[in-house]
């Protein structure tokens, strides 16, 4: 992954627009006891999960509780993250907001921490909204933020925050954006509006959100996966990458594979908690914030027992 | 409608659980050319809707655009409206967001500007959230703003929010906090929930968000409505409340069910604005932030020329 390009400005800046490839992880966000965002415990989890091969941090994104955070711990994390080390070309902060000044507030302050790049949502409050005022949105933060070394991904979630990021809105801001319009995670859930945006958009930096459709993916032109179990095997889908075709290959496809439906049985956000806090044996980690809830100990103990099994026969 | 006594503080506060009774308008929030909140055309359209009858106004509702506001406009916005003249008590904002600690922040600040009330919707970016996480998000809330004297109404609009507050999150939060749990807006669109709430919860504020079900909410108990086209017609709906059963109610109540009818053709947001524009002379009216746009020219003509039909018949 190389990011220096996205940080030059001007009309000489280099285009890079698939600067980001490989594993990100939409990192989790750790809370302390008294419900605020625990700022160590955060660098350290995004510095091991740098260590353990992810090559690029999706910040602020949907596991990562964004929008249970409030724009001010937002912006002071990521600072956070910059000032104690983790580079900041690596980070792909989530930057998208209901309302158009606090996505430009997000995003101008994500430049000046030096992201590779910015994951962006639609505005999520009203349903049933027109492509046109969901490509006006984007037209705007973009204008008002006004720097063409931004590189900026669509986040297409659909089934959470109701909007879709729809073929005709992609053409439309890369015809009006150019190289600003990077890439688009597509968190759809399916196979099929992925291969087709792969098929119609082969300049833009494409993320399916899930490790199943890496090989998939991959063979068709996607640049990575961001995925939210990256958080628990980060180490094991990167190894994936890149492995080159053969029995290896296929073998570590479908541990991950493993892995992830059993993380599907649960809520998926509580359930990588959960698991952290085990693995770093730290029980703050189990904590969210409304709406979302913990675990129950039952629940908890059952995911652990069931990822020791697998493991044990991996 | 009393509000003084939401203000009073401490143990001895008397608890009057309807403060809040009558029509109140979710007033539209006006922007000026250059898209921030044109303050001056605000207060005096509040100014205007309180004359011409509201109990009160629910700004920074869905109808206000307040989810594509920031936090600092919508705080701001609050203290410009009772700094010149708005009486705090007939407020009731909207202080809902997806955020723990900006409801907070929000309600405290609705506290100190005197505000009778606060509308706050459910947490909206996760779906498929648990009952126990929708109620916990409002326990927090109102545990950290820790005030005896707030009075918060619950915003129930599960086709935009996603979340529904079901009668067993209310019944668990009327148990927990009492009279702090003031009463609900029924935003679901449909007279069946709204009728099983006035039933199982005699002493909550209940408040359709439609003129439609005035006439039944006034005879199973309801405090009002709170509707987005008292923007339009606020004279007409507080005198249907106000005039006794009769012939001259039945028309008053056709009339405002024929003017809310022309309304739902078009996107309603857009509809009221650019009639607001038409209604004083000011074009700027119209604005509307992404994700929503203004009415075509076509449209706005015939909106125009309906109401103007409709006026002339009435």
């Amino acid at each position: 992954m190389t990011t220096t390009e996205t940080r030059s400005k001007g009309a000489g800046a280099r285009i890079e627009p698939r600067s980001f490839r490989g594993v990100l992880v939409p990192a989790l966000t750790p809370f302390t006891a008294d419900g605020s965002p625990d700022r160590a415990t955060f660098v350290s989890f995004c510095a091991w999960l740098l260590d353990q091969g992810a090559n690029g941090l999706a910040v602020f994104g949907t596991t990562s509780e964004a929008n249970s955070l409030s724009l001010t711990e937002r912006m002071s994390l990521l600072e956070h993250l910059v000032d104690n080390g983790i580079p900041a070309g690596t980070l792909m902060p989530g930057t998208g907001a209901c309302s158009v000044p606090e996505a430009v507030q997000l995003t101008k302050g994500a430049l000046a921490a030096g992201a590779g790049g910015v994951l962006v949502l639609p505005p999520f409050y009203y349903k049933n909204v027109s492509e046109d005022g969901v490509f006006a949105y984007y037209a705007e933060v973009i204008e008002r933020v006004g720097e063409s070394a931004l590189r900026l991904y669509l986040y297409h979630i659909p089934q959470m925050s109701g909007v879709a990021i729809t073929p005709p809105i992609i053409s439309r801001l890369v015809s009006a954006y150019g190289p600003v319009i990077a890439g688009l995670k597509d968190s759809s859930g399916g196979w099929e509006n992925t291969e087709r945006l792969l098929r119609e958009f082969p300049d833009l930096a494409i993320f399916p959100a899930s490790e199943r459709f890496l090989l998939a993916g991959l063979e068709n032109g996607a640049a990575g996966c961001i995925s939210a179990t990256a958080n628990f095997q980060v180490q094991r889908i990167r190894q994936l990458i890149e492995t080159p075709d053969g029995d290896g290959r296929a073998r570590l496809n479908e541990e991950a594979g493993r892995v992830r439906a059993i993380f599907e049985k649960y809520p998926l956000i509580p359930a990588l908690k959960a698991v952290a806090a085990h693995r770093f044996g730290r029980d703050s980690w189990r904590i969210v914030r409304p709406p979302l809830r913990e675990l129950t100990d039952a629940q908890r103990r059952e995911l652990i027992d069931a990822l020791g099994a697998e493991s044990r026969a991996g």
